[in-house]
């Protein structure tokens, strides 16, 4: 039988495998515990919109990326239902950025979390709420 | 002398030449229009997350461009302060998804957009609801 | 066996006697239809905030009441997640504010809707989009 | 001149004076500091819904009243712009629920604030995210 340590590890192994946009975009993940995720990315030329600046795309993907290892945690499947962001401030080439997410509160069918950007360390650059729905099925799903 | 349509056009021109998304994820610029925009991508794996669906970060990233195109195709610079985005259905490979961003609110310091994501045409994928802080500076900035 | 339009009535029946804020903020509910509610209400000055507009609370209620109205009416009970709201424009005493729900997604187990605050028959005062859990017992409960 | 301890002390008992809802719902305003809020109430019959647990309307306007005392607890006029709002748990009759908005980032025009809202002292029962627009006018308005 597996402990709520290990059950996260492998979340955090799974989706850091699977999941496309982390290769696309140059994201890290850095560690996942039960109920919390970190994941980090330095803004690159590839990463800013039309002003220049990292895109909302970007701080989004992160945030969210942070958000599904949290919420897929505990080892059951967990989907996005509503997110709401708030942009504080605009992240530029070079800035290393960091989204960490913590459980707020865990239901039986639905959970909520806060998920906090931040940049060079403490500088808040977003902060996202999300609500997932949680399935009955095991994640990862093969196993 | 501009009129909104040519304003909206050189918008259109601008930002499909430097953001960098664009590109990175494959989308189409499709139309602009004052105060609307349309977006398209048809999804491809490079899209998807660890569940085989289309990433929740590319479906808005994509309804974010739109929402960009829309609240600056006034001609003046439009920064997204808040964004809150439902996901309804999910995307899978093949799949031909359009944002379009339509306003609901033009004030004059802040508006507001409803962004809409279809697939085939008329399934509802997503529903993204955002509002910018307008700056008195021009867009694009170097006219 | 009752319609779906029957079952709306019923749920504007139950829902207008037991709702103890329609009375408290002398509100009206004058429609419901499948997915669908409008609600009503003439600014007063117990309705104010410190700056003499319409609460943001009452404002709030009112869309929420129209929101909950157009959720219950398949007679299956809804219950709110989460919601967002946007303020366009102050109202003031003396306005005709009314809200309109209409549903955007029904699924099995969430659905999600836009409720529109208008005054005078169309000016936009507020949007709010919000999204239910739909259980599966029945609404009204004592059916 | 004044320091900013007084000057929320002011904005406390200006928005306490002035503010209808707070009369009507019953709600007491328990402490307002720089960039911080907390007020109370105690769930009556008169809150609840159809449903006989405690309102929306009523966990949001208490929510929106702590926003209010502490986006303009700095002297300066702010009016909410979007908030979204997540309802974690129902609150019944009997329930002491207290609301405590916290300053997320304060910027020269806008300005993000997290509202939590627990029962009986730590439970959770809801989560708001909250944004005003900041203008340059002093309030309490009269001074």
């Amino acid at each position: 039988m597996r402990g709520p340590e290990e059950t996260a590890q492998r979340v955090k192994n799974y989706l850091g495998k699977h999941d496309r946009l982390i290769g696309l975009l140059g994201a890290q993940i850095e560690e996942v515990k039960p109920g919390y995720a970190k994941v980090a990315l330095t803004v690159e030329d590839k990463h800013l919109n039309a002003a220049n600046v990292c895109h909302g795309g970007v701080l989004f993907t992160l945030a969210d990326l942070a958000f599904a290892l949290a919420s897929n945690s505990h080892g059951q499947t967990a989907l996005a239902l509503e997110v709401s962001f708030s942009f504080l401030k605009a992240a530029v080439v070079g800035d290393q950025i960091v989204a960490q997410a913590r459980e707020v509160h865990l239901g039986r069918r639905t959970a909520t979390y806060l998920i906090e950007i931040t940049r060079q360390g403490d500088e808040k650059v977003a902060l996202m709420k999300g609500t997932v729905f949680r399935f009955e099925r095991p994640f990862p799903p093969t196993e």
